[in-house]
């Protein structure tokens, strides 16, 4: 990563996970081991995509990081809720993450569930509550649900799921438009609303904003052609999760699908596409960039 | 139920079933599955007590129906969410909801999941872009997501879970308390959302707000001992749904705590103290009062 941006994103890290400890609910009325189980997955660290890009997009047009925390901490809630519940057992069946034990795996199947639901119950708490003024709060309560929900990452991972019982057409095409399909949705849609969210937060036009989101779709399924990357070249320890599962399931992947080297061409013509759609912010849209870069280096 | 609140009441029911149905996500983005899945708890019928509740509180306080209609419309969302869950094989694992198979019999396991999250996440959507004006929209979402999360529905949900792993203390006091503070989060906390909601809609002071959120708390109360009272006594048949559960699992409850007579008279009590809170209404309240009374009547 270059050191002007790892600078800022550690900075930026440090104020989230602040922000998200404050932000778990006060045990009192929650249940302790509720409390514990959202925040056992909401700590475990990871590198805070979402919220650093609500944060750089919002100091990007002109806002402050401090305005955008409340967003920020909605969108890594979001995110959460979405591993915990993938990693159920009849979901993706998952036992490890981060290195650790899986929610459910820690917790219990019902714990894990009902974790899930109250990080994603909180995440509309906080932006509601917690944006303002009122008008941009509910805009971005429904920005937020629109790309969290049947339409955007819940859709995707039902699509997900339903790819796993077809086998690929074998036309590369077809097969092509199916992954995009799926990871518009299940990757594509939450992170584009976290660069979204950042704009509205600091008070953009429409058109702005519009120009936010293709940046956040194309980094968007830039990280997904990485991570698939990764599943099939990387390192479990680093990962600290199972590699090479993808391709045990026989599933639809990028590099499955076009091989390593096109693979990576393709995210690295989203990562120009995505840096284009942000150029008219200038020098202040610099901090977006790099990020969308450094999502082609990441080993883990 | 009186014949003039039955009207009414059937007369909201209607609108609201067409709300709900026009409230789904339209398939394109949406797999069709997904879609189904959602469409077939949330259609599956049912009193509608919530939004009903939503739209009565609005009118009583001098706001229309139909602006109280995207309001109304989450609550049951939000609701229909909690039973795919709580019907889980990881929660109460039930096969029968309505006389009909619980949404993971009827779609799988992984999809049930799938679409409480999309119901839950349609809800904050429905209520952030359908509700006006914005500060009203945004009051309304971190309200309800208060009531349905990790200190409200949600740390309900939990707390019954982790009371069916304890023995009763066998102090009627410690297991009575214990007894409400699980309901007036499980069951409570969203019919008193439901009230509140529809007052926010029409306009309402916070003292008019507070009022009609405690007569939904005691509302609520009373329909949860009416409920347990209903699985001690019920039919199975009317029901559509096993009865004699809760028992059969050794669940503390209501009639089990404190015999059939004085869980009737403890409800009676709740309700006329319901009755109370909404007495400032005056003539306007009445179908309010008459939901309340009817709660102790139902017979399903």
């Amino acid at each position: 990563m270059h050191p002007g941006l790892a600078d800022r994103w550690n900075r930026h890290c440090d104020s989230i996970e602040r922000a998200l400890l404050a932000s778990l609910p006060e045990c009192g009325d929650c249940p302790p081991r509720l409390r514990e189980a959202m925040e056992y997955s909401l700590m475990a660290g990871g590198k805070r995509l979402r919220p650093v890009l609500t944060l750089f997009a919002c100091e990007a047009c002109g806002g402050t990081a401090a305005e955008a925390i409340p967003a920020a901490c909605a969108l890594e809630m979001v995110h959460t809720y979405s591993l915990i519940h993938d990693d159920l057992p009849a979901m993706d069946d998952d036992d490890l993450r981060r290195g650790r034990p899986t929610n459910h795996k820690q917790f219990g199947e019902a714990l894990a569930i009902l974790a899930g639901d109250a990080l994603l119950t909180r995440a509309f708490e906080i932006v509601a509550a917690g944006v303002r003024p009122a008008d941009v709060a509910a805009a971005c309560c429904a920005d937020l649900a629109a790309a969290a929900g049947a339409a955007g990452m819940v859709g995707g991972q039902v699509a997900d799921l339903e790819a796993e019982d077809l086998a690929p057409s074998g036309d590369q095409d077809v097969d092509g438009r199916h992954l995009v399909a799926i990871h518009r949705r299940k990757t594509g849609a939450l992170i584009a609303c976290a660069a979204s969210l950042g704009g509205r937060v600091a008070g953009i036009n429409e058109e702005t904003r519009l120009s936010l989101a293709a940046f956040g779709r194309n980094v968007g399924l830039a990280f997904q052609i990485a991570d698939d990357l990764l599943d099939r070249t990387g390192d479990r320890d680093r990962m600290g999760k199972g590699v090479g599962k993808d391709a045990a399931l026989g599933k639809l992947t990028y590099p499955g699908l076009y091989g390593v080297e096109e693979s990576r061409r393709k995210a690295a013509a989203l990562v120009d596409a995505a840096c284009s759609a942000v150029e008219p912010l200038g020098p202040a849209g610099e901090p977006l960039t790099a990020l969308a870069r450094f999502v082609l280096e990441r080993d883990h």
